[in-house]
């Protein structure tokens, strides 16, 4: 037992040093012996947990996918809004992706598997559906225009939110994406919400953004 | 004067060489030796071109940023409605991104390329800029309501286009890329246009799509 809860430690360890690793050098520029020395592991070790470097990226992948998931199934579980909740939801990947270094890793690992064998496509696949929930919640709640086509949206959205990170990681190391992401619901919004709905929306990704930074000062 | 022009031949053999082994492999899992026999170039040629894998890179965003600023310039040229410009922009650098190696390992390393010792912003501020000119002209043409922030909007849409190649690059090697873009638009034209417009240029997208595709078959 206290061997088992050695290895889940020594295995959190590896997936962080990796983390650092690949965020800092890339993909395809980053050695198991990097990781080992940033982990501080053997290499022993790290190949009892690993067999190849593409399943340390796709531990990575999956741990950033499992925290990110996490946030969707929180927010459908909560008594909120469909459209607070697909702001809320970009928000706070955000935070995680400028704050939790396996989760930007995971999202830049993303991005260079698609030199992997086999595609990554779950995340995007995943946030796709959280947001086609969200937006028909939306619908029968008066807030998206009923004739919306869900899937496209859901699918633009996602596409948009991929974006605006990858450009705010090139131009500002993230530091502007809670900003681009309120700008992107402002541009968003007039396609999605009823005129007589709009007015009001358009004031919710400052007033979700300025809560959140009050009680989490993120 | 022969030898000139040979250097230049070899130079873009290179370059065609190392954009197919970049989009194959990855930048971080290509190496200079694999580059060369893409190529069908000795070490000795591409170390008198190339210095490092980095500037190797470098040349290939320079050649790819020259296509694609090469469109916008002849769109600004264009007697074009701005707003025409801008979707025929897009929708020309998708093709690229399709069709071209040379372009498609160019942007993909621009992603990648957060990695780099300085960062790659030039075609990303590059594109916002044409983006904005084109918004400006839009505006004078009562295509683009007039409150619209301009500086605000072309990033945005910079952005987005971004992610649209990449989600669509991850999930269909980029083979729905056109009717993503055309989706792009519908949701975008509803917060750019003014009321009395967006009628008409909702249809706009599909129809500069349909036409290009009529003429040059993608």
């Amino acid at each position: 037992m206290a061997q088992q809860a050695r290895a889940v430690v020594t295995r959190a360890a590896i997936i962080r040093g990796a983390a650092a690793v690949f965020q800092q050098h890339g993909y395809g520029s980053t050695s198991l012996a990097d990781v080992c020395a940033e982990a501080g592991v053997t290499k022993g070790a790290l190949y009892f947990h690993f067999d190849s470097k593409e399943a340390l990226a796709r531990a990575i992948i999956e741990a950033q996918h499992e925290s990110s998931s996490a946030i969707g199934r929180d927010l459908l579980e909560a008594h909120m809004r469909g459209i607070d909740a697909m702001i809320v939801m970009s928000l706070e990947i955000a935070d995680q992706l400028h704050n939790n270094p396996v989760v930007s890793a995971g999202v830049r690992l993303t991005i260079e598997a698609a030199n992997f064998d086999s595609p990554v496509d779950a995340p995007y696949l995943d946030w796709m559906k959280a947001a086609e929930e969200f937006l028909r919640r939306g619908q029968a709640e008066g807030d998206i225009t009923d004739t919306v086509e869900v899937c496209t949206a859901a699918h633009f959205i996602i596409s948009a939110f991929t974006g605006v990170q990858v450009v705010s990681d090139v131009l500002t190391r993230r530091e502007d994406i809670q900003q681009r992401l309120v700008e992107m619901w402002g541009m968003l919004l007039p396609g999605l919400a009823p005129a007589d709905r709009l007015a009001d929306l358009l004031a919710l990704p400052e007033r979700i953004r300025a809560s959140r930074h009050g009680t989490s000062g993120g």
